[in-house]
């Protein structure tokens, strides 16, 4: 049974998803988002982000952490203010000792719905089905979820080749 | 006396310095540069950089800690990684318990040179002179030196404002 924390790391909003997979079953165990103030400082923010990460690694004991790897910005100061975000949301997961897998939103989307240039509502509705939410999902933690099962399913094709391979 | 360390964050060499003063007395107390092979996945060197830091700050005991805040950097790619690098050395102080300041570029070089455009070479050489070292400096613990120093001495002018203030 492998247990994921997938992360969607924000300056502002950092989602989170939390699911346990074995073979094909997939299951919903927790997720939100984790909201700072705009308006605290830097270091305060990066630290709530990471303290509350940090709490829920403890409470849930995933055994592996994902995180959308991002390559774009829309400038030089938003991908700054990304980046540290981003750091804070890794750090908690490798000071936590577990390891933590990186997902272009490619990889996501081709995981999820089966197709990369999927939209954002594609995606969220998929992983409602996946999961069999029922709720209104929270749109930062939807997308924390799609990190997960990208990783589950990234793992699960992962050991299927190593299988193949190896007979 | 105040002990801060000074963090010129970057992602594959983050600079420290760690200083003492009171008053007008500048003391040196140790400086280097953290370095972490490019090749290694992010995770691991942000974790290297986090780690590194924690571990300075357990030996030397610096009550603040300053680090340079960036605005610009060459494009979104490594903005982002630069962000993550900030994210980790920012972490390292407050989660430790310390205050972490930022300061500009302009403010450190205004407050180590006294001129705000000022360059590289003239920072380093006037970081030598301010705290008396002989020996060849490494560029990155120069540039964390300077911000160490900047904060000693904004610190200083703040004191002495809220005291011309309070009289």
């Amino acid at each position: 049974m492998t247990r994921i924390l997938g992360i969607d790391p924000g300056s502002r909003h950092t989602g989170y998803g939390i699911i346990e997979g074995e073979g094909r079953k997939i299951c919903h165990l927790a997720s939100g988002a984790i909201n700072v103030a705009g308006a605290l400082p830097l270091p305060k923010r990066l630290h709530l982000i990471y303290q509350q990460l940090d709490q829920l690694i403890r409470e849930w004991h995933p055994n592996q952490v994902a995180v959308e790897a991002v390559f774009f910005a829309k400038n030089v100061k938003s991908a700054l203010v990304l980046g540290q975000a981003r750091g804070a949301a890794i750090l908690a997961g490798v000071n936590a000792g577990l390891e933590v897998a990186e997902y272009s939103a490619l990889e996501i989307k081709q995981a999820v719905v089966g197709y990369g240039r999927a939209d954002k509502s594609q995606v969220e509705q998929m992983i409602k089905v996946l999961l069999q939410l029922r709720c209104q999902l929270n749109g930062h933690a939807a997308d924390a979820l799609a990190v997960a099962v990208c990783h589950l399913n990234t793992g699960l094709s992962r050991s299927r080749w190593a299988q193949a391979t190896a007979t």
